[in-house]
């Protein structure tokens, strides 16, 4: 039981920095190589698809980045404000709360009497009975303080990273055709071993995974690359 | 109670909806406008910056919107993998499956003789039982089958509406410094909008959310204008 225990907790600990590697990854890989395949298509030099990439990794990655130190904070404040409550509600309104804490335990087909002798207990720990209550009747965890910093670097990093692999042929290659045939093999190897990678982390098929993330930036890139041929 | 109860489950089913229309339109009003503010800075007509800022949206648009698709497949997909697993477990390992019930209840200060008497109940319904353990143990909701398909349409469709307001000043304007100034002022007043709106719906101070949207579309926006400028 320990070591499946352990293993449950050793599962959710290193999610939240995997879960931040892959949405700024995901997209950092996808986005700026599709933007830039599709300029490719459009201009004669590289100068301008490396500005144009380089002003969208700057631009996707402060707003992603931020977007999640944001989401970090509001989590952060959504967990204070509900354990506030369930601490106010505890001592005013005990009668409903203790109705509550019986309607989650009548679902699953526990009787009336064990219910009761549950929820004396309760009572008597007010202090476990609102960690009860929040984790039980509202699901929230309490958010790790370093949570939203920790966050937006990882997705801000990631995205950063993920950006520049496509864009690399266009610095070092003065053709956009070109470089743009090296970025695609470029990026598609690495979107296949970014989704394999990702399939292994996250639990579902690693093939599976490295086919959908592959199919997803090239479609993207595809996309990209005919909107900006018909556009100019 | 019963008020309460269905006030934190309408908080529930309306925030899939609200989370992935944030998650769209967080980063397709500030992306686009970013890209589009940084072009700006760097290129003599607005073609190009349509082009490059269509091509984003729309690479923006798939890869985000995918994204959802493919993290709703996977939690459903983790869904029914643990479901499984506690199935099984439930008739394979019942002895240990009882500990870590046992486990919870003792966090809660639960006498050994409550908990026994909880387990019991348990074991003459072990359709319960796993329930019980998805949700309690492992926190983990049932999603809705249409999850990741809605979750897919409404990130895409988010982005594109966000995108296309920074976007759309440089359709009408023929210099890039006027449709910039214009496209700053109306995407500013847009994620004050946003902002405000975002916050409401989660709970957070409007004005705050509000301030905290527009600063970040805006930083993203300087960052990419600037090097842009550098670049070229």
């Amino acid at each position: 039981m320990d070591q499946h225990l352990h293993h449950v907790e050793e599962h959710f600990s290193g999610s939240d920095f995997i879960r931040d590697v892959v949405i700024g990854m995901s997209d950092g890989l996808t986005v700026p190589f599709a933007l830039a395949a599709g300029l490719s298509g459009a201009v004669d030099t590289t100068t301008l698809i490396l500005t144009a990439g380089s002003a969208e990794i700057a631009a996707g990655s402060i707003a992603m980045g931020l977007g999640g130190y944001l989401a970090g904070k509001t989590d952060a404040e959504h967990y204070e404000s509900e354990l506030a409550r369930e601490k106010r509600e505890v001592i005013e309104l005990p009668e409903s709360e203790e109705e509550e804490v019986s309607e989650i335990f009548r679902e699953y087909g526990l009787e009336e009497e064990q219910i009761k002798s549950i929820t004396e207990t309760m009572k008597k720990n007010p202090e476990k009975w609102v960690d009860f209550m929040m984790r039980f009747e509202l699901g929230l965890e309490k958010p790790e303080p370093t949570r939203a910093r920790n966050s937006a670097i990882t997705i801000a990093v990631s995205y950063i990273v993920g950006g520049l692999i496509p864009l690399f042929p266009y610095f070092i290659l003065k053709h956009p055709a070109t470089a743009l045939m090296v970025s695609v093999v470029v990026t598609l190897i690495a979107l296949m071993i970014f989704g394999y990678v990702k399939g292994r982390f996250t639990g579902t098929s690693p093939f599976k995974s490295a086919v959908q993330t592959t199919i997803t930036g090239g479609l993207a890139a595809a996309v990209a690359f005919g909107l900006a041929r018909i556009l100019t």
